[in-house]
């Protein structure tokens, strides 16, 4: 796996824009032979010797399914079912994140699109607007209310990931959830009325007081847990003096290039352990050492 | 008004995140004589001789509002009311667009900050996930059930909005929507499982036909109708050979650096009519002109 590939992407999947928004044609393809089903372990998917995918005949998905159409790979439909005995907010499983450890990005991208909706579809099954009971269109892109005729689609939560860069050094965190060591980028959830170079700024100086400027994007993925859009940026930061705000953070510390180049080496000396490469932070790491941003 | 600025941002708000998860802190601030709350028309701003919004004491808060703490803006703590007798999905009246040819962006940045609250608040009343009616929480930047304890955050949906770029000349787009004679950059909706790059390479497929690579991030902002996250791309082209999805646009068209220069300058033989100002298509095309991206 080729770690500077941001996790999550090159995938292969045709969305088929066109199809979903046809119901003939739909309708069509899930009577189609060549129509392949998505094989889950509750949420998390179930992989070959490759890192690939399992996927079984569309005609054995539970009949009280609801069917999401993913669009054609390989020249095949491809579905996913929201299964009504799903648990809803499925938890991350310590599984997945092994899986993605073998999983090539762009089979993860793939993984992506269909968690992040079957997820949306568990926890938004009534209509926001007026509470009624909601029913699946497009193809499962969408969701529509037959009382009021409020039409709602999959969220996709953008996020700010940054490295904060003073002297030569950049600023990682620590949140306490984290295994021993694991330091990464600091993020944020991006908020209505603000760009992303605004985000970025608050963000660092919520949680670690500083004031920053000269925000470049670097790199972006999904992250379906549940539907994130990371986007990672390097800011300049006006000193390396820190306000740390724990109720977000454990510990934040500036490290040098060497620092990092350390960690990503897995040198048993270096001063943190790092994200691991499906995550975008590490591919900012990456970056950053190369000179981008 | 800057037109190199974007649109919407340079909001001197401070957002106070601190302030708003903290319930003591918020009854002392809905109780200070300091306290501004923001003057609607609907949900459009009321403006002053100077394109500032205009503010009013708190304390002439409609008792049966629910009151959104935007953060602090000059020492003073900002509320904005949900009115229960404002319409659900607020369409754009044709003022709000005046407005915004004289409000400067910042001043923008704030009314998009509110104006994406209180539509989101209108039209998320009920719990998505079980049906029941949830209330205001964290200052409105959230809403909670009661009965499933779901906890629902204001949605931020990010747009890719991009210029495909060949043989030193730009495709740009018109929607049958559009004044007369506007043309801008084609845009849509990022979706789950996709990074901000093959979300652009996606959209100028679906809609024109063409493989794009090379994506490069230029610049972004908020879009308050009712919550977009607007990013701003340029990308190489392989062709300029057109499949146009008709669905989606009225023309497509490739015009030089000359024709983007005259049309922004307000020549009336230029090509086509640009993007307001307030846009991000608008800074997209003036960036480009500059050799951005």
């Amino acid at each position: 796996m080729n770690r500077w590939v941001p996790g999550f992407t090159g995938s292969t999947l045709d969305r088929a824009d066109l199809v979903r928004t046809n119901p003939e044609q739909l309708a069509a393809l899930t009577g189609s032979l060549s129509a392949r089903l998505l094989v889950l372990d509750g949420i998390d998917p179930v992989l070959d010797q490759d890192g690939l995918m399992v996927w079984k005949s569309l005609a054995e998905a539970d009949p009280s399914s609801e069917l999401i159409f993913l669009g054609f790979d390989d020249g095949k439909p491809r579905f996913a079912e929201v299964r009504p005995d799903l648990p809803r907010g499925a938890s991350r499983s310590p599984a997945i994140f092994r899986m993605l450890d073998i999983m090539p990005p762009g089979e993860a991208g793939t993984y992506a699109a269909a968690r992040s909706l079957i997820d949306w579809h568990l926890r938004h099954g009534f209509c926001a607007q007026c509470g009624t009971r909601t029913e699946m269109f497009r193809g499962g892109w969408g969701r529509k209310c037959g009382q009021c005729k409020a039409e709602h689609f999959p969220r996709v939560d953008p996020v700010v990931i940054m490295l904060a860069e003073h002297d030569g050094k950049v600023l990682i965190g620590r949140q306490p959830a984290y295994p021993p060591r694991r330091y990464s980028a600091l993020a944020g959830f991006l908020e209505p009325g603000e760009s992303l170079e605004e985000a970025v700024a608050r963000e660092l100086h919520e949680e670690a007081g500083l004031r920053a400027s000269n925000v470049r994007y670097v790199v972006s993925q999904p992250w379906p847990f549940p539907s994130s859009l990371m986007m990672a940026c390097i800011a300049d930061a006006d000193r390396d003096e820190l306000t740390i705000d724990y109720t977000e953070l454990e510990d934040a510390i500036w490290v040098t290039r060497e620092e990092v180049q350390a960690s990503l080496d897995g040198d048993p000396d270096a001063p943190f352990l790092p994200p691991p490469p499906y995550a975008i932070a590490h591919t900012l790491f990456r970056r950053w050492l190369e000179g981008g941003g």
